[in-house]
């Protein structure tokens, strides 16, 4: 028998994470603050408890990941390094493909990896509730599940749109007890104001991260804090765990080396979970392709300037430097909700300004395509998110084949496809179809940044 | 760390199916046919392939499972065996609870088990295409999945009802290439006679398993054959897997004694694959408490008679010495669509008769209730029949405590709910009840088979 997967067993799980921001060739960029100065990390504490934001602006290159966090881990941890040996054989690849398979978590992707040791820290210090916004609900979901096996209260405020078409993630939430609105929501002045002006809206992202950051900051009893399910560097941290227990992985079959690393990217987590480990080797001189992959129609990476720009439309939080589309960016509404995001996370930024991942973009339909092929060799169903980067290693692969090299090729299978199975009907259907964003329309939301202050040009070494 | 999984590497994956028949104290009865005789195997053949015919009727303790079954299996297999640290830390119980994490297979439950040698023995027959039925969906994904994967067509007759309410497993049957009909169909004379007499019919499992069969049987090119999910002999064989890798986990981390051995029963394939391995040590002596668990509102096991009757409402199957309440009866649209068959498999309806096994039923708001609580313990939502088994879990695990007896309990999380939440929501807002069937309802679907041919009375020890 052929092998499929490489497990490790519970007391092989990393015990530290690995922090990007300690080798990074250019040192990052500090948030701003509204006067244009850097945020001092006192700002952010009625947002995050002491801890987090302590992880948030360190630069040490390891961090321990506490036992207690780790035990929960184990719940699905180490998640399986899986070989596609049928998609192998149905592409004709010399290729080896790897991929880690998040989809084995409780609520079925990559997001726990951060949702535990945010509501573990959050616990620890003193904190009785989060809130959190979510689009399709991947991570209130998430939360939900961290925040019942932890013991701390959840809200979730959930874009109208997808509360309404949606109801199974809102159910997943309240399963595990959490409280699930539609956002927005008469419970926040954001949301009250949004809803005298337009009383019909769907709601957006922006939206409820303008409700929840304010549900979090005016609780009178100050037991209340906010969670974030990317972006940010405490959240990318904490995704390493995927790609610290991939090397160990492929040591243990005897791959010495990776050629190609590929995952999507909407705000930038599951990327740089599997990635980061690796950046290291190759900032310290390894050959490897490292491609973080977004849609043609949200294409913060592949098109849109690094710059400083807010990570929410109605501009409560810092100014980050980052790729972004501009704040007040909506993106169509593609399936892969999870990677409508305006911005792309700070660190991932820094390493594509640093020419050490290469973005990629591609159109939904051929991600279904390659979704539907992957379902049908490798048995297990794709989110609409994944098939981004299976669309990648199927391109890489056939790459393979054509220049005839055995390339060792690593992905994240972030998440699995059963709550999102609409976007495969509308697929099978024929109701898809592909949007590139016109440049007029790219310059148009790029106009709500043009006053922002700007990241320094070229590069400053360390 | 505390030790939460048990993961085997796939070259320990069991290499033999245990076929219970060649144990029981008591031969099974044969299959009577319509002439009130038993049938002969070549009867059969143009419902299923030889080579499932022969492991039918098979009397073998040890069936070899094919290297290349092995190899699909080990997408999944073997399966993690779970302690459920947080569970037993809720309840204050000394008993130590194990389970078998099914719900890790790319449809989400146990069925693939016995869905993979099924496509995979009509194949090595020459078959092009299997059909069967579908009730809420979880097996006519598992055999979808399993056609993608080996390379047979498939054709799902699902329930109509649940074709129009439940349509993300209808999706997922479709993403791995599937064609799914609502039943009953034009399709079929079955379906034909059915809509001209009853248009509007929500259809039912009878229905379907009639319209499969003859779809199969009726096929001029002779390369269709049928395949059924649970029941037959040979479907609780493939699923006995489970039960022998629980052991060789068991032994890997030292517990040498189960007490308690529980897990729901529609058809029965789910009980038999957990419990029939551990039911050969109770034959030669081992004390056992082992409990299939069925609904209050289908009382199969637990009230209803051993008797001869058919496995589908039409009559079409030949007539199966099984505990049923008659090939007429229609439960109550409780929430654990795959707890709601007529009648049990008749390997487990012989261990009922043998005194091995000791059925229990429950009612659904006390395994809903079960189900949350595990849900916020344990992580894992889980199926609305994997519930049956978790509230008698979760009493055992009580007694235990009220016993001050140190118990090992293991029991099969048959399969995640994520694609049956309309249960909870339907539980959260309080629309759910609980029913009992009345005695007089009872009585009236059991005079279906007063003039069917009667099992002899009392034992025939071998």
């Amino acid at each position: 028998m052929d092998k499929l997967k490489v497990v490790l067993d519970e007391k092989d799980m990393p015990r530290q994470w690995y922090n990007l921001a300690a080798d990074l060739p250019t040192p990052l960029l500090p948030p701003l603050g509204p006067d244009g100065r850097p945020v001092k990390p006192e700002m952010l504490r009625p947002v995050f408890p002491d801890n987090l934001i302590e992880q948030e602006i360190s630069s040490k290159r390891w961090i321990t990941i506490p036992d207690e966090i780790r035990q929960i881990l184990a719940l699905w941890r180490p998640s399986p390094l899986y070989r596609a040996r049928r998609l192998e054989k149905a592409l004709g690849t010399p290729a080896r493909i790897y991929y880690k398979h998040e989809g084995v978590s409780p609520p079925g992707s990559h997001k726990p990896n951060t949702a535990v040791p945010q509501a573990w820290y959050n616990k620890q210090f003193g904190i009785k509730r989060l809130t959190t916004e979510t689009g399709a609900g991947q991570w209130g979901s998430a939360l939900a599940f961290a925040c019942a096996l932890i013991g701390l209260e959840c809200k979730v405020y959930m874009v109208r749109i997808s509360f309404d078409q949606k109801p199974f993630r809102r159910l997943m939430m309240e399963t595990w007890g959490a409280t699930c609105v539609p956002s927005p929501s008469n419970e926040t002045q954001a949301g009250r104001d949004i809803l005298a002006k337009m009383p019909d809206t769907p709601g957006s992202l922006g939206i409820a991260i303008s409700e929840a950051i304010e549900a979090a900051v005016t609780d009178p009893t100050g037991q209340t804090r906010y969670a974030l399910g990317s972006v940010l560097n405490h959240v990318l941290l904490h995704q390493t765990i995927i790609g610290l227990e991939a090397k160990k992985q492929l040591k243990k079959i005897g791959e010495k080396k990776v050629d190609v690393i590929t995952a999507c990217a909407g705000g930038g987590s599951n990327f740089a979970g599997i990635a980061f480990p690796f950046l290291a080797d190759k900032i310290a001189g390894a050959q490897i392709d490292i491609i973080p992959v977004e849609p043609q129609s949200c294409p913060t990476m592949t098109r849109a300037p690094f710059a400083y720009d807010h990570g929410d439309t109605a501009k409560m939080t810092p100014l980050l430097a980052m790729h972004s589309l501009g704040h007040t960016f909506v993106p169509p509404a593609i399936h892969a909700g999870g990677l409508r995001y305006h911005g792309m996370a700070p660190l991932v930024s820094a390493a594509i300004q640093d020419k050490l991942v290469t973005p990629r973009a591609y159109h939904q339909l051929k991600c279904y395509e390659s979704a539907v092929l992957w379902a049908r060799t490798e048995g297990f169903i794709p989110a609409p998110e994944t098939a981004h980067a299976i669309a990648c290693v199927i391109d890489e692969a056939r790459k393979a084949k054509e220049e005839g090299k055995e390339k060792v090729i690593l992905f994240c299978w972030s998440g699995h496809g059963l709550m999102d199975l609409s976007g495969y009907d509308a697929y099978f259907r024929g109701k898809l179809s592909d949007f590139a964003l016109p440049e007029e329309e790219m310059a148009k939301s790029l106009a709500a940044i043009k006053d922002l202050p700007k990241p320094p040009t070229g590069c400053i070494k360390r």
